[in-house]
């Protein structure tokens, strides 16, 4: 195992119910509070109205950052740092998805800063501290809620950055599987698919690490055997599993002592992201599928994927090698993926063959993950094209 | 899965080496440190030597703790906050295993209190903060170094009491596998059977859980597939799985959800330990197999009875019933522990027949687990005797 530090002090508030405890736990930080909401039906279902009524009830004054769009906007980031300026915001509070919890992050970055808080995101300068997060997930997906992560999309200049500070861990999340319940199925099995992707972009390194591999392998095969979720949406029992599978997936837990990160689809989607405006589990499940092979043809970690085989897929090696058992369990993966009413290569989700060579560009010009090379990247997305 | 809270806001540093950071980590809380000792071989060894001179070149001005036994005692901790109080100490740091971190937890949080701190263990008052406390673990076993529980033992009433307060998690531990290596045998053999209790005590609850089992297995399996350490005592990679797993036991993941807690087995371990003064992994390694095979005849819990066979000792079903199932795992469990080099029954622990009854009636006076009733102990009690 590599060394590795581990910190996640977001308190977790989980279960049927627990949103109406958003109120008293926020007032724990300040009685000003902005409210940061999605485009989406999260308005129209009375969700945002009843987040305001129980903070009011606490005693807490609500303003809004409103229309906040996935793959959240520097824009967003500026108008929301205005309002906490100008009003002396305590906390800053996400309802929503990734999108949502991502732009609070980078709003509480902005707002105890004087500069420009797009510096932070392009390694200009160090971010010092941050207003407090807390959050109400609606939909079991980035992991958002207990990460340190924050992604920010610039449009002007297409590109879409990540920062990690400590302190952009929220203060506490409440995931209430109730609101998750109204996830429509197509959503509802993007979340599942980039679930997954978080645990297994770093699994397939070749040193040893037990306990991880095996948690790792928990929340894939968690998600797999909830898959009945997407027949019976409702399901809040499903629901708790998968919103649980989707905080554990990328908290840090499932990494600890990997040493080595390979986010080679995450780098691509974010390539695939610069020219289509795709839902990001959906290109997820595209791209990953894709990658692993191109990872499993080099066979630099056998004894990874023949363990993913086994372990996940329950394939028996039966004189097959490792590349063949990899490639045997990818195309399982590829399957489920497909079965979920998930796109099967880059043509369903808009990418044209003239959009290859930009996204190759954009994804070795912004490289999070392994890969520097654009033929490399031009390899994985010729196998899904 | 049940509602549930999670908070572990403990920054872990892991790895070979890492013990190295004590000084800077500790010098982030203050300038006076009191170093909580132990008896045993640390001293010999010149690890507290070289703690406190890490803690020296960070600019700390360190007080000590001398002499603190397994099963600490709370005279210590009276002691230890006396030093504390004269000397306004800013940081507890335990160098050692369970007893050292949950003697400075108790200090630490008898040093903010004008009051008895035996109060707070007899739920007499509520304690409101603590000193910070730091860790440099020396043992894979009870998992304080990222627990909020704090176990003490008071000689004269001949009670052992826990207290679980959020602001008892370390600041910090640091997880250095180097210092694990010569940890002897028969202890670490005690370690291993205390990991494997504290998550096996709760994961026999009905209700559905996937993800917490599956990380609960994990860490049964991860430690049953690292039992050649025990002839390879010196083997750094083993013993980095090891301490990662004593930690991912307890702090509160495998338990996420559950609702219900059944520590039956540490529940009649503490009743033994008023008797005799064994160590606690080898009282769980005869306690707790006996326990799960009183919980199993129940047949309360077949489902997870027969997937903890399946999945732990990889038992098929061949039309056996679920008591079947169980028992056949339960008395694999046993063979493990037996092969291990743990004591076998409560007589290798030095209990006598006429003990018994006093064990049965000191557990039901202080029950920290399900079991209320003197003759459902001595059940338990016989039946590994």
């Amino acid at each position: 195992m590599d060394n590795f530090g581990l910190y996640i002090p977001t308190r977790i508030i989980f279960g049927q119910g627990e949103m109406d405890k958003l109120g008293v736990e926020s007032s724990k930080y300040g009685t000003k509070a902005l409210l940061v909401k999605t485009v989406g039906p999260l308005e129209k279902m009375g969700v945002y109205a009843r987040a305001t009524k129980l903070m009011e009830d606490a005693g807490i004054t609500v303003f809004e950052l409103n229309d906040v769009e996935a793959n959240p906007k520097l824009s967003s980031v500026y108008e929301g740092n205005k309002i906490c300026k100008e009003n002396n915001i305590d906390i800053v509070i996400a309802v929503g998805g990734g999108s949502a919890i991502d732009c609070a992050k980078a709003i509480a970055l902005a707002a105890t800063d004087d500069g420009d808080v797009w510096d932070f995101f392009e390694n200009k300068r160090t971010a010092q501290k941050a207003l407090p997060v807390g959050t109400v997930s609606t939909i079991a997906s980035t992991g958002a809620e207990m990460s340190l992560h924050c992604v920010i999309t610039n449009s002007d200049t297409k590109r879409k950055l990540v920062t990690h500070y400590d302190f952009s861990y929220p203060k506490f999340s409440i995931i209430d599987p109730e609101l998750h319940a109204t996830v429509p199925k197509y959503l509802t099995a993007c979340g599942m698919a980039d679930t997954i992707s978080h645990v297994m972009e770093s699994y397939f390194v070749n040193e040893k690490q037990p306990l991880s591999d095996r948690i790792a392998e928990g929340v894939v095969l968690t998600v797999l055997e909830s898959e009945s979720i997407l027949s019976d949406l409702g399901n809040i029992d499903m629901r708790a599993d998968l919103a649980w599978a989707a905080v554990m997936a990328i908290n840090g837990i499932t990494d600890a002592g990997r040493g080595n990160f390979l986010y080679g689809a995450h780098e691509i989607a974010h390539g695939v992201s610069a020219v289509v405006d795709s839902t990001h589990g959906a290109a997820l499940a595209v791209l990953h599928p894709a990658w692993l092979s191109y990872l499993c043809k080099k066979d630099e970690y056998p004894a990874k994927f023949i363990q993913f085989a086994q372990r996940i897929f329950g394939i028996q090696k039966s004189g097959k090698n490792s590349v063949e058992l990899g490639l045997e369990a990818i195309d399982a993966l590829k399957e489920k993926y497909i079965s979920w009413g998930m796109p099967g290569n880059l043509r369903e989700l808009g990418v044209k063959e003239e959009h290859l060579e930009e996204i190759a560009v954009s994804t070795v010009d912004n490289p999070i993950g392994p890969l520097k090379d654009k033929e490399e990247v031009l390899q994985v997305l010729r196998d899904c094209f």
